[in-house]
């Protein structure tokens, strides 16, 4: 072949891939996000961050885990709770001693949800329908099902199962990964 | 065309790909992090990696939201505090019926500040500011500040407002990404 | 040249690039993952995705800072605790007035180590031992072994030290970037 054509070539390919990388990147966007907390407030960000991807048309797993695994129990995600103690940063701080009396979690979920709805922030249930239906992938992890004695008919339909390894063949073909 | 021209391109191009491909995600390397948490315990590693990609030349945003925007407070984030209970992993374990006795969250929080200032790391005000000034570009997220009642003028200046679509269009772009 | 052969040249590269682009990103996979939790429950996640790392060639490495030092801890490593409070999706809940009596972490604990055994899930020093073998390479945070005042010859062996800086370089050459 002609040198000139093979430098040219050379020369575009390096280019290309330069040039074109930043974009091969925004372009082949994929999200794979792991759910290990089972926490009122923690159930929101990889469900928010995943309904977001589908509306962004970036194409998105999310992998339930440990006490992630919660959000996709049937009757349970409906009812998941705020912990008051241990956490400082409780919007309206709740004192530790106090925290820990009956039906402080009670109390503390019902403000969080209050907050939630009067701004028109989805429920978990029905955040959880919305990536359902925007082809977001959800996945069951196998073990915590397993370690926790948890039934297939306990989750929510059109789930996968699978495990850590199943989670880290798809994020090796993705840019954004995240775990909650 | 040639066919020899194709097949010499197809393969210019894999080994720019293959070869280039490591040397390209370190020089277009971004990071993308998403701050959660509002203890300060969990204020200080969005914050170090972020003035630390500052310092390293990577472009970062961080994206605040949920706890985490206690971190942007003026006033409140000069005092975040680490709850001494529910973490077994405290470097001081503190039984869990003490840590609840009132006192014992600013107790923690104190011991927290001190190991911190005897070794040199900055306080969360401090690294927060090299951030800025180091064009680390900083989110706020407007559904929180929804949620909580929280104003713009309550926040430090130097930030932007966005939602999960503005941290995702960024992160598309990135190859770490990082949820705090 | 020929522009006929310069503009095929330059689309041929173009579609070359795009379509080798997520085959090259399965390829050069590698995981840099921090641990930043002390807790049994979330000492888990990083190693049991870097041991799956391994299986799977996927070059990976782990950065222990915070309390995730504790993961690295001899003698203390095999004793990671489960805390009962603040944390309502534990799999039997627990009132935190009664999550707060003495004994009751270790009870949780036992709990814990009680499930994951039945179903053989490795300890944690195991999964360590089979990161260490499985050469995923293990670093130290510097800067909390100063601040907690820990020495070098508390931690495992096959480890090294290093900082924020350490675990961004290499993070900058990978696409699966997680926090736990």
């Amino acid at each position: 072949m002609d040198t000139e054509i093979q430098s040219y070539i050379d020369e575009a390919v390096k280019k290309a891939v330069d040039e074109q990388f930043t974009t091969a990147l925004k372009k082949n966007s994929k999200a794979a996000i792991i759910a290990s907390k089972g926490t009122l407030d923690m159930a929101y960000p990889p469900l928010i961050l995943a309904s977001t991807c589908a509306a962004l048309d970036i194409e998105c797993q999310v992998f339930f885990t440990f006490y992630g695994l919660d959000i996709l129990r049937k009757g349970k995600n409906a009812h998941l709770g705020v912990p008051p103690v241990g956490n400082p940063a409780m919007p309206v701080p709740v004192p530790n001693i106090i925290g820990m009396l009956p039906g402080m979690t009670a109390m503390a979920t019902k403000m969080m949800n209050g907050w939630m709805g009067k701004v028109g922030v989805p429920t978990i249930p029905e955040l959880l329908d919305t990536c359902v239906e925007s082809d977001v992938k959800i996945i069951a992890c196998q073990m915590t099902m397993d370690v926790m004695g948890i039934k297939r008919e306990e989750l929510i339909d059109d789930i996968e199962l699978g495990g850590a390894a199943t989670f880290l063949n798809y994020a090796t073909g993705c840019n954004i990964t995240l775990l909650v």
